[in-house]
């Protein structure tokens, strides 16, 4: 990933906050939280994790994926597209 | 959460399991990895938090819901209503 | 699907508004619009079906599986759970 | 959208068989079918949208996207990214 070190440094303290979350739902598990508050923090946590996807989806997109494209190498091309694709289809 | 104690240990080692996923998540990025690599990682970590979140919303159902609508008190029905619709439009 | 006339009425003219969507995709479709604007169409169209579904969802809880679970009948409780996750799966 | 002749005939065959479909939902409104069947004729149409969604995204990429990346025009290279970054938001 040809990512800036202040954009890793971004990632990574991005992804210790959603390690505090985990913990945090599993406090509120020890203590026989209430589920609809559990699922609550369970959603926080997909949206943390699914921004955290989108900016290294982004980061993919101006690097690798416009370099595949730029190439003129029509294998590296169709890898993009499925690539993109697959994306999609994960709903990252 | 009236939740067994054998439930209670099963979602609290699939948590343990997904922060140690997390972890992962920051070595990879640590380590430069491809990005198409992490995105895969962050889906696999999504994937198992929704199982978790539906696992507690069965149980959820199971319990709490069924008990608000047995009740025959109506506020409560609705609340447990608002609260699966919540679940739906949050796709949990 | 025991529903009011009104609610009937109402459900009928989304869908026949829904129908109209898809007639006016085709007309983009041969009119050779951007493909940009043909997607952003698309998703108006899917808002509008989640938006039917929940509708149709909200009422199938205040009764089918209210009744179901008031009944005391175990296995049509299990049903209606059963019914309720898979919602939840689809992303209905 | 630069789309051959016989792609555009296959994405108005795939929209009027949803047409039909809407309409068929209408019947089931009209004739009270039980709230799960049509809900999970819902999911079908929404799935084929989806699906025709997929197939004008992916020759969108391979010629609007490409092109506008292949140009070497910044501005132009930045509203693709934004508009792939738009549909994983839309979840189209």
């Amino acid at each position: 990933m040809p990512v800036s070190d202040a954009d890793r440094e971004e990632i990574r303290s991005r992804l210790s906050r959603i390690e505090g979350q985990i913990r945090g739902l599993k406090r509120m598990v020890d203590e026989d939280r209430y589920c609809g508050d559990i699922l609550d923090q369970i959603h926080s946590v997909q949206q943390a994790l699914k921004s955290v996807g989108r900016a290294i989806t982004r980061n993919h997109l101006e690097t690798c994926v416009t370099d595949a494209l730029r190439s003129g190498d029509e294998q590296a091309a169709q890898e993009s597209y499925d690539e993109i694709m697959g994306l999609l289809e994960k709903e990252l």
